[in-house]
């Protein structure tokens, strides 16, 4: 099947692209001794976790237990890290079912999570292990590094949990004083930390300026995004997510209307040059992407010679590929102008 | 089942609003004269398209091939709009087979698409209704009104296509000029205009004020969203499609975590009084929703007494209710504290 003979919006995923992304990001972390723990909540799918793992990943993260359930039972079940606190009588049951199929570490960042997990994993006779969330970011986490030694001390005092250490995002490196203050509160109180992870697609190759980490989170790398082609960590052929669609109407001399709004794109922006973007055309490139509604994409095309004409078909770079593929059910895998496969996007939607 | 049952975060829909939202919006077209065709868009759902129709609904509107396919399938198949531009071999084959199981009419704003769709429905012994889509809101459709009547007439004379009058999107008051100067250049050139098609929930109750329009696409009423309580055509307790999520972390004393984030709420951001927001708390009114990521709900809580803690469960009306339902592929459906049923979002992520 040739990708033309694709009805468009259509997720579309270049083979090329993507393997050289998988192979120099795992050389990368292989080189500095970090162990890479990709995170699947950008693309979802079996089959490229697999292939994670299968090139030297130390395990994965899962944003959600749904996601790690559906890995697991997938087969990619050797060692996943949960980065959320995961509380409440359903949820905790499904954790420690998973814990008797997979190795299994979740992040906490309260002693309300660590006392649920402790109760309900030491009732059923399990173990879980745990690291504690420190807050680099202004998001989840421990905001102090006494917060994180004092949570640890308790993770390490209950049964049912074993603590390995701490977790944190993202990990540039101005972050390293705060992992470093809170490690040497951790050895000063002997408390374990098998576990430092960072994590970032964008800060992946300055993890080593941080040699604390033993490992590193990193979602968007196999497929990049418009941020990527930005700061030059990923290039137009790595930029292997993709969305392809077709211009459907050209109301005016300076516009033309795409078939994939923000249910095809994600509703994510990028801020450019040219204000904000929704995407990059690849056939295009003069072309700004400046809006769309759910099912239409606007195209700013004044500066494009030759334009784009109504029944042409493109392949655009979304912003940020991690809501775009959950826009999915399905990605056409394509190697040139072939069809490969068609991949499930088996994690899509799973937010519990 | 209670609806303390469910796990979070869940899209729940709350009967009791919805019901009131179904009867009074019907009563304002019925006592005013024009069809309503819900656009199901929003909802994506069987079960509440049916309530439509069972309501006086003169037919349905689908953005997309796929979401007409899903709805006829499920036998709402009285009379299709799709009011966009359907172009391209497959989806051509599509439609050709779908006129066999609906009275089917499609929007129009170019030549190119109105030769595609006779070209394909006559070649196959069917016929499509069409209407002229209008530009009056910056999106796609004929620029002026000689381009729309220049169009209406192409689509007169060419075999498998029927004329069937115009579209626009969205129909405030301030619009009436654009479709009255069409109309009148349809009247002198003998162009039949049975429909004159109106759309877009927030101008819904002064649909009246365009004497010419003979139907109106609403979506977003059957369950509101905080642009509808802002402009008050919506209470809180008719703002009925809700997500469900817990309080799982507190990092601050100012700040609180949902794990419903942007890929259950949508992404969609409302500017109100306090800045952006993505979602209206009602436990909590006086929590600022300020951001979000994926899986992350940012709360600024220092205005709220008492605080949400750990653990609290909250009921949140989404920003944008159409892509919030097209996060999920399920709903509770709920009547006070009792889960009804669970239905699905049927024609989610049906973009093609």
């Amino acid at each position: 099947m040739n990708v033309n003979d694709l009805d468009t919006p259509h997720l579309v995923v270049d083979l090329d692209g993507m393997e050289d992304n998988l192979n120099r990001y795992q050389a990368y972390f292989d080189e500095h001794g970090i162990g890479l723990r990709p995170h699947i909540k950008t693309h979802k799918c079996l089959a490229i976790a697999h292939m994670q793992m299968a090139r030297g990943a130390i395990g994965i993260t899962c944003q959600k237990l749904g996601e790690a359930e559906v890995m697991v039972n997938g087969g990619v079940d050797e060692d996943v890290l949960i980065p959320f606190n995961i509380i409440g009588e359903q949820k905790l049951r499904r954790l420690v079912a998973l814990t008797k199929r997979t190795k299994l570490t979740v992040a906490a960042d309260s002693e309300y999570t660590i006392r649920g997990l402790s109760e309900a994993t030491s009732k059923a006779g399990v173990e879980v292990g745990v690291v504690i969330e420190l807050d680099v970011g202004g998001r989840a986490g421990a905001e102090t590094p006494e917060i994180g030694a004092d949570l640890a001390a308790l993770a390490d005092s209950l049964p049912g949990v074993e603590l390995r250490g701490v977790m944190a995002m993202p990990t540039t490196p101005d972050k390293r004083p705060f992992l470093q203050k809170t490690l040497e509160l951790f050895d000063a109180r002997g408390l374990p930390h098998p576990i430092v992870s960072g994590g970032s697609t964008p800060a992946s190759f300055t993890a080593h300026e941080i040699p604390e980490l033993t490992e590193f989170r990193a979602g968007e790398y196999p497929v990049g995004g418009m941020k990527h082609l930005s700061i030059e960590t990923h290039s137009v052929a790595q930029c292997a997510g993709r969305v392809l669609a077709t211009v459907v109407s050209r109301p005016t001399a300076n516009r033309a209307l795409l078939d994939a709004g923000s249910k095809s794109m994600s509703a994510a922006i990028f801020d450019g040059p040219k204000g904000g973007s929704m995407g990059h055309v690849i056939e295009f490139p003069e072309a700004n992407f400046y809006g769309a509604s759910e099912e239409h994409g606007n195209l700013d095309v004044s500066e494009c010679d030759p334009q784009p004409q109504i029944g042409d078909r493109v392949q655009i770079i979304p912003v940020h590929p991690c809501p775009c593929f959950n826009e999915h059910d399905e990605m056409a895998v394509i190697r040139g102008d072939q069809v490969e496969a068609f991949w499930p996007v088996h994690a899509r939607g799973m937010i519990r």
